[in-house]
């Protein structure tokens, strides 16, 4: 589809307005990777940097859609509008349990200072990154104050996500028998925060205990940010109001950090659409049925992938 | 460093014959992404393609070390060879609760015909499909019949490992009130076979009737291979050697799928090694100072991702 610069101009226009169709179109646009979407993110870039990006990860069951929806109450009281990415792990099989989320966040649907948008991870081969960054440059520009991204936590492309963020929370729960199981799932060190959801539950304390000691292990140097392990009950909104109050701190002491991961973040991306690009000029040069043949021999074991690789560059570079 | 070929030439056939230092070693170099990693490659490939793959997933906490130490006995049992992949997203703080697992496997210890190796998440930017892939190479070149993948799904890039495997299984657990999430975490598609492990703990008949009757929801051509859903205890071994049966069943059943992951698993490979050469012109094409400057325009907004990436195209094609 070949871009519409007025249409583009037009849903810019309304987008900064604050327009919330605008706002879901222009999500849709960038989501779907049609060349308008590219030229959306040109047209709007200028516009962004003003939102603070929020990270919100954890184990699934950890009760991170409510607590989400309640931080979102909080921020709103903050005067503050928000904006709210739920990376969703898509299976055709499971709408429902999905659209049920989605359901509880039904409370804001009458405030125009909340906007939610729910993203598969399906058909997004490697591009999860790419179309949550983009996503979080819509509501950035169409002037939301926070955009929370929320993840469920393990995968590396999760991780990346919730790691460039401004700032980072993990949610963890007890109870389950899971605290080991949730230590390993590779996100304690990107915490800025801590979360332990259902602290009403048995076997908090020793949660909140174990995740301290962990802390108490990392060296730091002196002055730095020190994560917080904070206990709420989302479902009542117990210690939610502790949340925001540690993200508000943690923006006030840890600037640098947050420059630092903004620098990382446009890396990442830059080389993300860099890779995008590449392969795209690869598919426009090499015919379908010479690729196929490629893959054929790979499968084949008649050529191995780094010498197939070497040839389609050497052929690049013609 | 510099790819010595009388070194790899060694290497490999030292690993062909089986010494088992030799695979740690070969696994170590292509882990560590060594221009000898790709020699290595480039020369094992066409001894490979002989073992089956199996890619083992599912939500923390399901038991999947267990079930794969327990699978491993069962295999060797069938007069086969093992080795397995264990892809722990590790953290700095977590060093002891992964060695736990994997001294589990130790039972396996003084057996020549298994061979286990952890890889870590951490430090595979993206390169996690392409390490675990290279690994599952190098144990298919030294003669395992089996090679097992075992991920905690959630994440694309785990997803993506196990799809592409010759056979998914996925590892479900009842009792923890988490039927709903595990269905929720994208993977459920990706099956080939489900395990409800821990079948002797409460809600487990219930877990095994919710992801019956969601399959059956599923259509399906008359003659497709129906996933079953098998109840184990892995503890105990209870059940292990029907899962066995089953892997063995899906081989004989479904050829012809086998096939097409095996086409996905090579493009998607010859894609990344593309992507990753091209990465690499850029750096050695980009001076480093001007690579921080247009991160930092990108950061401060003066240029948007997509003209930084089309500048730079444009500078690479020149």
């Amino acid at each position: 589809m070949p871009a519409d610069a007025s249409l583009v101009d037009r849903l810019v226009a309304r987008l900064v307005a604050g327009d919330p169709r605008a706002l879901a179109r222009a999500i849709s646009l960038v989501e779907d990777e049609t060349a308008a979407g590219v030229e959306l993110i040109r047209d709007l870039y200028s516009k962004t940097g003003h939102a603070c990006l929020v990270g919100i990860t954890g184990p699934p069951g950890a009760g991170k859609s409510t607590l989400v929806d309640r931080l979102t109450a909080e921020i709103r009281r903050a005067g503050q509008t928000v904006g709210v990415i739920a990376v969703d792990p898509t299976s055709p099989f499971t709408g429902g349990a999905i659209l049920g989320d989605r359901v509880r966040m039904s409370g804001h649907a009458g405030d125009a200072g909340v906007f939610i948008r729910s993203m598969a991870t399906r058909g997004h081969h490697g591009g999860l990154s790419r179309a949550t960054s983009d996503a979080a440059l819509v509501l950035d520009a169409s002037g939301k104050d926070v955009v929370i991204i929320e993840t469920v936590g393990v995968g590396q492309d999760e991780v990346d996500i919730v790691r460039t963020a401004d700032i980072a929370i993990v949610v963890l729960v007890p109870g389950t028998g899971d605290e080991v199981q949730a230590l390993k799932a590779g996100i304690m060190e990107i915490a800025d925060i801590f979360v332990v959801n259902k602290a009403d539950h048995e076997g908090a304390e020793r949660l909140v205990q174990s995740v301290t000691a962990s802390l108490s292990l990392q060296e730091a140097p002196a002055g730095a940010w020190r994560p917080p392990v904070l206990k709420t009950i989302a479902v009542d909104g117990t210690g939610v109001q502790a949340v925001w109050s540690a993200v508000a701190a943690f923006r006030e002491q840890a600037a640098p950090a947050r420059e630092s991961r903004q620098l990382t973040r446009q890396e990442h991306r830059l080389r993300d659409v860099l890779s995008q690009r590449f392969l795209q000029q690869v598919a426009a040069r090499v015919p379908e049925e010479e690729w196929r043949r490629i893959v054929g021999d790979l499968a084949a074991r008649r050529v191995d992938p780094y010498s197939a690789a070497a040839a389609v560059m050497k052929r690049m570079a013609e």
